[in-house]
């Protein structure tokens, strides 16, 4: 691989080895994958109450993704067609970048839906296996392994389309995984924002009027909306998880291949599929090494496998940094012979760097959102003065924690952009693809948590499950919270390292736009750069924050929406259908399932198109300048707010918990009922608006990178246009402004529903 | 005034004649605010009963004042030993710089007090006001006239400052001018947060015993905290909005004489003093035709006078234009003979811009906020499914406006740059100081809201009010909500058209530094530009983002903990101080005022010291390119983040208004507890973190700005030290990690106080 190629477009016959040595360690991957999904499905599969019910739920599931793809397929062709219109090099990469957009997108869903199929599959093997003896290792095993099935596919197939892509296209590479990513990102988004509203639409809908107006417990079988609850864990947690973190895998491998061969060519597109595959070994160690202890809380036992896999990543990239990369630079070629800087440290110092940052940020995250610390035991505390002091401690919590998470990451780039030297933006990348060693064991502590917290919801409403057996279930699903938590932490990082690699990437994109748009005016560069200081910029700094505010607030905002829908709807079912309370007649599921499916997915289109066609708007309205400020905006908000959102979810969730194990007056007490409303108020931060904001900003940062050249060619050289220019930035802002209208007037519409009496169902 | 001077650094004998009118017209101002005064000490005061509660009132918030100016002292004089250590380019300038900054500072804190004596002497007789025949027109009055009177003395000694700086020191009154804006900003954002602290530790700890534990209504006399919540209007409604507003006035007009000086020597330092003058007399008008009318809402009366002073304004400023300014730029000097536009007419748009922008403000906040639109219509709607969905509908509501808000704001300095061309900064100046001729009449609206809150305090408390003069007092509280939600949004606008403007003058020094600094080094700048677009500036927009999350947490997190403990006082009171619930004894209200006190200066510590030594680590340890992106950052994050916040606790404050009036229930239904929750959660966020975000960016801005030059030397030339850089960096780290911890230690201290009984008062 040390050969230098005289064009750099081409593989030597050793890099292609490596390659596609690469290529199996991913279909490997694949295949244990399989090997564990057998075991998965082997497991028990409880009584017949049991099956009819999770059958109840997959249905429901399978519908709302089957519809869903229906509506993402529209929008995923016309983003085709976008993409195919967009300047490109040659007729090959511009196929190659549109088609490899599909195959992302693909991609993206397939894992989603494969990731809501096994979990529904796994509830209910969970669910039974804490009936038998030994039940705690079983189902604790089972849904591990669950979650190590989602793992291998997701470092697999993302692992597998990139090396597909560097075998095809070498030195284009970049520009073709510029679609796969943005494919991947794009289709994560909406299945996280439409999957977010949905399950928490669903989750508060339930909670409002079971627990709070009815006094019945979670999953009580009388509550209408309680299997759309149960859907909406599979839909939301499962499937919008599952494609959210193949999408960062993707995205973070895809920026730093991208880079890779910026700074040398080919040679820089091996050492970051390599890491990725050390990633794929140690993952398969991580879920084999998984194994429940008695007395020993799972929560350690997963946090060992993780610190254990991680340790061995290290290692084993170090020695592969030192086998495969040069000690100097002037090895990459003669162009690199004045560098100074050891290749093989800088590499082996990112991927650590990377792995570093993983593991204090679950440490992080446990301490500000576990029950056992002074974080969430203070929002407890608070409960004691009411609701006003839990919503207020639980936001400090949130900005303290988003702070902190924000300055470790930044400090993560600020360290391997140090180390960097001249390859500062590749260290960075690096340091991405160390984070990515340890995706394989996150997705399966992940997907953990909604398998218990639905294994439960099936045991609850079947009633076939003994104490002992509830008590199992109730211990998982608390561990399970956790790991939500962690790994949302871990993927907001990626995120950002991602980011700011592809911002590097943007940047790089115009400059080499600017020198074949620019020729003869050899001063455009630095004027370009002049403008980055400008008001220009920060108006783009501004909007970008604004967006994400926008986001967040939209998604915030469906919820509610969605969820007054729900309450609604279930109220009247308490009303209008006798014999609900008494427990002799079945409410109607479905009704609450279809209205739930149809608003989710009517919500999810103004945030998916304000994340497209804000930069749009940005690049070509106010230039590339303005865009650069956007992203780093967007970037930096982003960041925060969905920290913010998902640990102060986290925090008032755990509260309720601690309150509901006997402390400051336990269940049913005036403090308890403070902290259901801080945790009701906590569900949308967590589970819809927090985790979207991830892909969020890495399709804001994919369309950058994609406009760039077209904004550059449309401003300056032969082709500037400005009407064409201000054209295209007026109808982006008209598609975002029209699709808030449209999603307001449904907001007033709701208001003036007639208004019932607030409690109507308690006089039935 | 056209006449150019070879030096840009003497004032021509024509140039003083406009200077030394502006100081006059500034001292009649002054002249202006002692008539008013004179007019409202006036009236009537009321009953014996009213003029005792009145008094205790006034001595607890001038107890409070007094011991914050001690403890702000010692920091002032710390500050001011700091600024005297930094560079300058002569001692004339070190001396005038460190000497201005204790004018700043206190002519911000004697703002302050005088605001706050003011309306404790204003509540009373608006209170007395009520009970007279044609109470109404009389309590208007003299609560608008109290605002005049702060307004004048507002825009009085901030214009009389900036005039004396400029015929004291001509040329080098740009770095003067940094000092004297750095004073006024740093003790208005003290002020801003002490006081908020103090205001909403006492109203929330009142309201959760009195209203919610205890169900007797606001101001009841029999609730310990009441005399210290209404200590805290005055303290924090009164005197930190005073400072703020002073501040504002003082830094905007500060960035203009900068960036006019930059652009056009001694010339530009003129038109930015006539610009606030006319601001003078426009305000004067609106103040004198402010007139209540029978049968017409207040806040129609109010925002009548705002747009008519509003017009004036833009007509009077218009034709100063034209008279003043030269009809094309060869006519500032031989250097600008290339530069094309109309300078008159540059002036004229950007100016009228400010105004626009004020009006456009008003209008969106009294939309978001008013009762009688769909924002505040909705989030009543949702008190009928509980607090949770109040909570989440008002967070939608603060998000959704702040995007608003900060499009509207970024579109002013968008246009203002374009308009500008090469300029362009200082248009952003100009549109400015068009927003400051506003200010007299802003001053005057919000002071008119505290005042009419604490007049109703006190007729609750005496009981000597009819029930037609509580009708007035509540009306007339009820414009005060919108109004101050109105001029926070206006002073958050100052703020990013102040911050941008001296965002661009922070690039000018860093350049001018480098000239002279980096000597034979030519392609330094352009290095330094190159920066600009690399991880290090994203680090740093990541950390000014960060920085503004951490201070709201920590201004949160304050009111929460002094809040608690008000509780515990209040509490211990009603169960061992016995016969207050039947009112046969006084509650000991001073104990409430001295521990609100005592904690609300502790508390102010941290946030203060984050904004001081945030941007001197940043800039000392990462760099001039991440200062800048960190300022980027601040001004982006801070200004969503002011916005989100004041917007969402007006919403809140008034769809509680909302219910008390009938809706959904009515006062003490289900949907009305809830909308107590929101309202409370939303105190902290409008009256302490919102507000001190203002002053939070300009003081990091200033601070920016005065350490630039520092930062240069020590990095480039024959001054560079890295062992320095990293000193300072990691001593100003550690100045606020120690002061996070030390605020973190009270917080275990008080989650460790032992649990009583949640409502151990309910039994007693």
């Amino acid at each position: 691989m040390r050969t230098n190629l005289a064009e750099g477009l081409e593989l030597s016959g050793g890099d292609y080895g490596i390659v596609a040595v690469v290529a199996v360690v991913a279909l490997a991957a694949l295949a244990i994958g399989y090997v564990l999904l057998k075991e998965v499905l082997a497991a028990g599969q409880g009584t017949a109450k049991m099956q009819e019910i999770a059958k109840a739920v997959q249905e429901g599931a399978a519908a709302y993704l089957k519809r869903q793809r229906n509506t993402l397929s529209i929008f995923g062709v016309v983003v085709f067609l976008l993409l195919f219109a967009l300047p490109a090099d040659s007729w090959g990469e511009r196929i190659g970048r549109s088609v490899f957009f599909l195959v992302g997108a693909v991609f993206s869903f397939s894992i989603g839906y494969l990731g809501m199929w096994l979990a529904t599959q796994a509830n209910l093997r969970v669910a039974a296996a804490s009936r038998e003896k030994g039940g705690r290792e079983t189902a604790m095993r089972v849904a591990f392994r669950t979650g190590g099935v989602v793992g291998m596919i997701t470092v697999g197939l993302g692992l597998f389309g990139a090396a597909v892509v560097v075998l095809a296209y070498a030195g284009q590479a970049p520009k073709v995984l510029e679609g796969f990513g943005f494919g991947a990102a794009l289709i994560a988004m909406f299945m996280r924002v439409g999957g977010g509203i949905f399950t928490k639409a669903a989750d508060v809908g339930a909670d409002l009027v079971g627990k709070v107006e009815q006094n019945i417990p979670e999953d009580d079988p009388r509550n209408a909306a309680t299997i759309a609850d149960n859907v909406g864990d599979n839909v939301g947690d499962c499937a919008g998880m599952a494609a959210d973190l193949f999408e960062s895998y993707a995205v973070m491998l895809v920026a730093a291949l991208i880079l890779g061969s910026t700074a040398f060519g080919t040679d820089g597109l091996l050492f970051p599929l390599i890491v990725p595959a050390i990633g794929v070994i140690t993952a398969v160690i991580g879920v084999y090494i998984t194994k429940a202890k008695t007395n020993e809380n799972g929560l350690v036992t997963i946090n060992r496998s993780f610190y254990i896999s991680a340790v061995i990543s290290a290692v084993l990239c170090a020695v592969a940094a030192f086998v495969f990369l040069p000690g100097s630079f002037a090895d990459f070629g003669p162009e690199h012979a004045g560098v100074s800087g050891n290749p093989a440290v800088i590499a082996t110092v990112s991927v650590i760097i990377g792995i570093v940052l993983a593991a204090i940020i679950l440490r992080l995250t446990g301490y500000f959102t576990g029950t056992e610390h002074g974080p969430v035991k203070n929002v407890g505390k608070t409960s004691e003065t009411g609701a006003a002091t839990v919503i207020l401690s639980g936001i400090s919590v949130g900005f303290e924690s988003a702070v902190y998470t924000a300055i470790v990451i930044a400090a993560a780039v600020f360290g391997a952009f140090l180390i960097g030297g001249t390859v500062a933006l590749f260290a960075v990348a690096l340091a991405g693809t160390g984070l990515l060693t340890t995706v394989g064991v996150i997705v399966a502590m992940d997907t953990f948590g909604p398998v218990s917290d639905n294994a439960q919801g099936i045991a609850e409403m079947s009633g076939d499950v003994d104490e002992q057996a509830a008590q199992i279930l109730t211990e998982l699903d608390a561990v399970g919270n956790t790991t939500k938590a962690i790994t949302k932490g871990i993927a907001i990082a990626t995120a950002v390292l991602a980011a700011t690699a592809l911002f590097g990437s943007y940047s790089d994109s115009i400059a080499k736009a600017l020198g074949s748009a620019g020729e003869g005016i050899g001063t455009l560069p630095s004027t370009f750069l002049n403008n980055i200081v400008n008001a220009n910029t920060l108006v783009g700094v501004i909007i970008g924050a604004a967006v994400v505010f926008m986001f967040s607030g939209l998604a915030v905002n469906a919820v509610s929406r969605a969820a007054g829908a729900v309450v609604y709807e279930v109220r009247r079912q308490f009303r209008e259908i006798a014999g609900i309370m008494e427990g002799t007649t079945r409410p109607e599921y479905g009704r609450v399932v279809d209205i739930v499916t149809r608003d989710s997915l009517r919500e999810l289109a103004t945030p998916g198109l304000l994340a497209v066609f804000a930069p749009i708007a940005v690049g070509f309205g106010l230039g590339t300048g303005a865009l650069a400020g956007y992203l780093a905006g967007a970037i930096a908000c982003g960041t925060l707010m969905a920290i913010f959102l998902a640990n102060s979810g986290g925090a008032w969730d755990n509260a309720k918990k601690l309150v509901e194990d006997g402390n400051h007056g336990g269940k049913g007490s005036e403090a308890h009922a403070a902290t259901v409303i801080g945790d009701t108020v906590g569900d949308p931060f967590k589970d819809t608006a927090g985790p979207a904001i991830n892909p969020l900003i890495k399709v804001m940062n994919l369309v950058s990178v994609l406009i760039a050249p077209a904004v550059v060619q449309f401003s300056i050289g032969p082709d500037a246009s400005l009407g064409l220019r201000i054209g295209i930035a007026v109808v982006a802002v008209a598609i975002i402004v029209v699709s808030v209208v449209i999603s307001k007037r449904r907001s007033t519409a709701l208001a003036d529903t007639p208004s019932e009496n607030p409690e109507p169902a308690k006089a039935g």
